[in-house]
């Protein structure tokens, strides 16, 4: 099993999150990733992820914390269904923060040994209450 | 996009495992697939997964219905992340069913133009509910 590897992965990529470092957390990407923005808004691609981070973190004052809770890593088929904690340590207008924890969904591809993120839903099944029936 | 057809597999999966036809099921998974059984449980491989379909059978009796709810796809570098509520009636002691949905999370890869389920976690993010620490 590779998980400790995957594992060590996406604390790369919450750390490059954490530090606005967009050219090492790409590196994470597929070329034809897609990350859920926010329910309803997806956009694929590394240019179109990675400028979507630029705005997530200008929206966030650039004081935007992600650090990961619990974890299970569901291996199949060179894929891994990654299902995690991710607290988010939200800035608020009187300089405190407010911590946010969601249970994301991540899908990676393993491609020439190297784990690659291909879906990144950070909304997880909540994204069905935004569903339409 | 081809939703669409991933739709149309999924339906004809559920189909299948409502009647109990595993040879069609198992034309849907890839070669080393993962199946959540239970929260703790996995099983990996055509075999192995076939074998837990005919042992949740038996459980229910024989009478266990799947259909799908609300369901959203993200396809992102070959790979789908489909989260599905997916609707159990259950067979009760007394003759009646019970109906029971999970927010399942499936994982699908394309390969050679088709699609084959990679990861099948029916428990969604409930998984966290069972995770240690």
């Amino acid at each position: 099993m590779s998980n400790t590897s995957l594992k060590d992965v996406i604390e790369a990529c919450d750390r490059a999150i954490t530090q606005e470092d967009y050219a090492t957390l790409m590196e994470y990407y597929a070329d034809d990733a897609t990350l859920v923005v926010k329910p309803g808004m997806l956009v694929s691609g590394k240019e179109a992820i990675r400028k979507a981070f630029i705005a997530i973190a200008d929206y966030f004052q650039h004081r935007l914390v992600v650090t990961q809770g619990r974890m299970e890593i569901i291996e199949g088929g060179d894929n891994a269904l990654v299902i995690m904690e991710t607290r988010l340590d939200i800035p608020q207008a009187d300089g405190g923060t407010t911590q946010v924890t969601r249970r994301a969904t991540y899908v990676f591809s393993r491609q020439s040994g190297r784990w690659l993120c291909t879906v990144d839903n950070s909304y997880g099944t909540d994204l069905l209450d935004c569903a339409e029936d």
